[in-house]
C-alpha cells in the first residue's frame, strides 16, 4: 500500500542512536513507515552517538533493534531501500565544537532537519546549542523530545528555556504518546462533529467521566528511575491531564494547533487547586504489595529488584478533579492510574445523568446511567450503554442496559494499525504540531500537579498499600462511594 | 418455559370464529400463549358464529387454522390441553334473543369475560346489544375491537356510540397491532429511561423525523375493500400516526394507560391542520403502475384482479407533518407508506440537527446528521449513525460514519419471538388497557385525516403513478427536497 501522506524530503537526527527509545520505538516506526510509503524518498536518517561505530556496525544495530522489537520479520527487500537512509555520527553532545561532523552527514541542509533529543532531558541544553553553532536551529528545522520533561515545574522551566534559547515554540514538537493513539485522535470528530454528543456535553447532561489508565505491569527494572518520580508525575501530569483537557475543552475556532492547544490551556488553569486543605479528600496514594496478576504470583513494590525497602513512592493514584469553568462546574473528572492493577486498559467513561424522573421504578427502582465509554485500549472503539426493554410478555417495564457497540479494529478492518510513535514521528516530518504538547501545557500541568505533591509531601504520610492485582487502595473506592458514584467495572474485573 | 406472567381466569369470546382475523392471528396466537403457560388454567375460548357447527365440527376447523398459519408444528399434548378450552356457540348476532344461547356455553360468569368482535364495525352494535341483555356488558367484562373502525370521524363516532351505549370505555379495548410490536414497546423505555436521548428529544437538538412503513405486497384479493379506504386511511390514520405519537409526546405523569393517552391525544391535536391551502405542499399521493419486485414482474394497481380500471384511489402517501407545540415547532415529521415499494420495512428515523460550526469542512464539505434509526422490521432493533475519524495516517480528518448497533433478537436472544396479537390478546386477558387506543384518539386522528382527504377530493386530483418496486412518485423526493433533506436510504434500496 503506498501512502497518498507522503512528506516532504528531510533529515531525521536522532540522538541516542543506540538508546531504548530508538530501538524499540524509532526504528520500528520509521521502518513501518518506509513499509506504507510515507518517507520521502531523499529523506535520511542519521543516528548519533557515542560509540565509535562504524556506519556497517550502526546498520547493524538497527538490523537486530528490528528484529527484536517487531512483531513481524523484515522484509529484504524493503530493509534494502531502508538502510540507504542510514548514516552514522560519532559526537559527545557535550563536545560543542565537533557538531561540524553532523554537518558533513547531510547531503543537503537546505531540506529540513527533524532532530530528535532521544536523549535525558539534562542533554538538551547541549544538544540545542550544539545545532546551533552549525546553524541547524534555523527557523524551518524541528527538535523533537519527549517525556519525562522535568520532574516539577521549576526543571520542566529549566528545560523549556535551554531549548527555547536556540528554538522557538513552533519548531519544538513535544511527544506525549498518548495524543498518537487513534481513539484519542477520533476524540475531536467524535466530540465535534456529531451534535447528538456536542449538544451535550456538559454540566446540563453529563453527571462525571472516569479516565482510567490501568497498567498490569510493575516496574520492569526501572525501579530506581520511577522510585524518584512516582505514578503522580509519570503518569498523571502528563497522559491523564492530556486526555482530560482534550475531553474538557470548549470547541476550538478551528483545528490548527494553537486553536487546539488554547483551549487545552484553558481547561488546565480551571483545574481547581488541591492543597493540604482538601488533598485528603480528593486524592488517594497507593504502592502495591505482593499479590497475583492472572494467577501468577508478583513481587510487592518494595520487593522489587532494587527497591529500597522505605521507599514511601506511590504507584496508584486516584484523584477527583473539579473544573471551575462554566461548562463543567459539578461535573468531577474522576482519574485513577496504578501499576499491578488486574489488566492493562484505558479507558475513558462519560456517565450521562440519570433521567430526572424514574418512570420505571415499579420495575428498576435506581435507572442506570447512560455511559459513553471511549476504549483506548484494549479493543480501540467506542461504545454506548443505554436502557432498553427486555422483549417478552411481561407487563412490567423489565428494562436491560445494552451496548451500541463500535470496535475500530473489527468495523474499519486498517491494513496496519498505526502505531502512536509511527503516527507523531510522521507529523514531525511534515511539519503539522497538533498532536504536540506546548509549553504552557506542560508548565500549567506541573503547577497543578506540583500542588498536590507539596501537600503529600507535608503530610508526610505514607501510601496506602493494595495487593497486586486488584484496582488500588479501598480508600479509591470510598473516594468516588461518598459522592454516591462508583468506578467503572470492566469485562475482566477481578 | 413457563411464564411467570399467567393471567386470571376468564371467558373469552371471539365473534367471527370462522373469519380470517381468528384463524389467521388469533387462535395461532393463543395457542403460543398456552405454549409459555400464560393461559390460566380454567380459561375458556368460545367461539360464535353462524355455522351450524358442532363442537367436533369446530375443533377440527381450529386444528386446521393452527396447522395452515403457524410455522411449527403442532405438539399433540399441547394441542390436547388447549382444544379443551374450545367451545363453540352458534348464533346470529343480530339475533339478540339467542344471546341467552352464549350464557350456557360458560362454566361462570362470575370470572371476566373478554368479548373479542373479530367481525365488521357494522355488526359491533348488535353485538354489544347482545351481550347487554345477557349481563355480560358488567363492569369487569371487556371488549376487543379492531380496525377498521370507521372510514371518518363520523362513521368512527357511530362506532364508538354503539359500543360507549353499553360499555364504558375502560371497558374498550381497542388494537392497533403496531402498539404490540416491541421495538414500539421500546420506545418509552429508549425515551424515558435515557438521558442521552430524554434530555435531546425536542426542537434543540433534532432536525426532523421520518416514518416509514414500506409494504412489498399488492392488494392481496382484497382490492374491493382496498379501493374504497385507500393508504392514508388504511395506514396513515392508523399505525403511522400513533408511532408518531409515541415519539411525539411529552412524558407522561406515569406509564398507567390514561396518562400516556392523553399525551398522545395532545399530540393529535397539536398536529397543523392540513387543507386546500397547503395540501400540494406537504402531501403526496401515489398510485402503482406494473413494474419488478425483487426482479419479479408484478401488476399494476389498476390491473390487479376485480380492479375498477378508472380507480383514483392511492396506494402510496408521503406527507411532511408538522406539529405545533413548545417541544416541536421547526421538527417536521416525514411520514410515507404505500404498497409495492422495493421492501417490507418499518422504521423510525429521529436525524439529529447537523454540528452548528463544521470544523472538519477542509475534509468534509458537509457533515452528515446523527440519526437513531428505530427499526420495527425486518431486524427489530436500534442503531445510532455517528461520525468518527477513519483511522489511519492521514493528516487531515477523514471521517466516516459507523453504526453503533443493537438487534433485539440477536442481543437478547428470545426463546420466543413475541407477535403482536399474542401480547396484545394477553393484556386484554389481564385487562390492561396502555396498549390500546382510546375513543379520542381514534377521533383526533380521523378529524385529521379528513381534513386532507376531503382536501384531496375537492381537488378531484388523479393520484401520481409510480412504478411498482419503486419509492413511489418522484414527487415524495421533491416533498422533501424543497426542505433541504432525503429520504432515509436503505440497505436494500433499489
Amino acid at each position: 500500500m503506498r501512502s497518498t501522506s507522503i512528506t516532504q524530503a528531510c533529515n531525521l537526527i536522532i540522538f541516542g542512536a543506540k538508546g531504548d527509545l530508538a530501538r524499540r520505538k524509532l526504528f520500528p516506526s520509521l521502518y513501518q513507515l518506509e513499509k506504507i510509503g510515507a518517507i520521502h524518498p531523499d529523506t535520511r536518517i542519521i543516528g548519533v552517538g557515542r560509540a565509535e561505530w562504524s556506519l556497517v556496525m550502526y546498520i547493524e544495530v538497527v538490523y537486530v533493534a528490528l528484529k527484536t522489537f517487531m512483531p513481524d520479520p523484515i522484509d529484504e527487500s524493503l530493509w534494502h531501500v531502508f538502510r540507504a537512509r542510514l548514516d552514522f555520527c560519532n559526537l559527545d553532545v557535550y563536545q560543542t565544537e565537533r557538531f561540524v561532523l553532523l554537518l558533513d552527514k547531510l547531503k543537503s541542509i537546505d531540506i529540513e532537519t527533524v532532530n530528535y533529543l532521544a536523549m535525558p532531558p539534562d542533554t538538551f541544553g547541549a544538544i540545542c546549542k550544539g545545532l546551533s553553532t552549525i546553524g541547524l536551529n534555523k527557523k524551518s528545522n524541528r527538535v523533537v523530545i519527549e517525556k519525562p520533561l522535568g520532574t516539577n515545574l521549576a526543571s520542566a522551566r529549566i528545560i523549556n528555556a535551554q531549548i527555547s534559547e536556540y528554538f522557538e515554540e513552533k519548531q519544538i514538537y513535544r511527544i506525549d504518546h498518548y495524543l498518537g493513539k487513534e481513539t484519542v485522535l477520533n476524540l475531536l470528530a467524535l466530540r465535534f462533529a456529531n451534535y447528538l454528543f456536542s449538544s451535550n456535553w456538559d454540566n446540563n447532561t453529563i453527571d462525571h467521566v472516569q479516565i482510567t489508565v490501568a497498567e498490569e505491569v510493575g516496574i520492569e527494572g526501572r525501579w530506581k528511575y520511577f522510585d524518584s518520580v512516582g505514578q503522580m508525575r509519570d503518569m498523571i501530569q502528563s497522559h491523564l491531564l492530556q486526555i482530560l483537557t482534550i475531553i474538557a475543552m470548549s470547541p476550538p475556532t478551528n483545528l490548527s494547533a494553537d486553536c487546539i492547544r488554547d483551549e487545552k490551556v484553558k481547561v488546565l488553569h480551571s483545574l481547581r487547586k488541591i492543597n493540604c486543605n482538601n488533598v485528603h479528600d480528593v486524592t488517594v496514594r497507593g504502592q502495591y504489595t505482593s499479590g497475583f496478576i492472572q494467577g501468577k504470583p508478583v513481587p510487592g513494590y518494595l520487593e522489587e529488584e532494587g527497591a529500597n525497602k522505605s521507599s514511601n513512592t506511590e504507584t496508584f493514584v486516584s484523584i477527583c478533579v473539579n473544573i471551575d469553568d462554566w461548562r463543567w462546574t459539578g461535573v468531577p473528572f474522576y482519574l485513577r492510574t496504578g501499576k499491578r492493577l488486574p489488566i492493562k486498559c484505558s479507558e475513558i467513561v462519560i456517565f450521562f445523568k440519570k433521567p430526572m424522573i424514574n418512570l420505571f421504578s415499579d420495575s428498576y427502582k435506581d435507572l442506570p446511567n447512560n455511559k459513553l465509554t471511549i476504549r483506548l485500549q484494549p479493543d480501540e472503539g467506542i461504545d454506548v450503554q443505554i436502557l432498553n426493554k427486555v422483549p417478552g410478555l411481561g407487563h412490567k417495564h423489565r428494562l436491560h442496559t445494552t451496548k451500541l457497540n463500535l470496535s475500530f479494529y473489527k468495523d474499519f478492518c486498517p491494513e496496519h494499525v498505526v502505531d502512536a510513535h509511527e503516527r507523531l514521528l510522521l507529523e514531525t516530518m511534515r511539519g503539522i504540531q497538533a498532536l504536540f504538547v506546548r509549553c504552557d501545557e506542560i508548565e500549567g500541568a506541573w503547577k497543578w500537579v506540583d500542588s498536590i505533591v507539596q501537600a503529600w509531601e507535608l503530610e508526610n504520610n505514607a501510601p496506602k498499600l493494595y495487593k497486586a492485582g486488584t484496582w488500588g487502595p479501598t480508600d479509591s473506592v470510598t473516594m468516588i462511594a461518598k459522592d454516591g458514584r462508583f468506578w467503572n467495572e470492566y469485562k475482566f474485573y477481578t
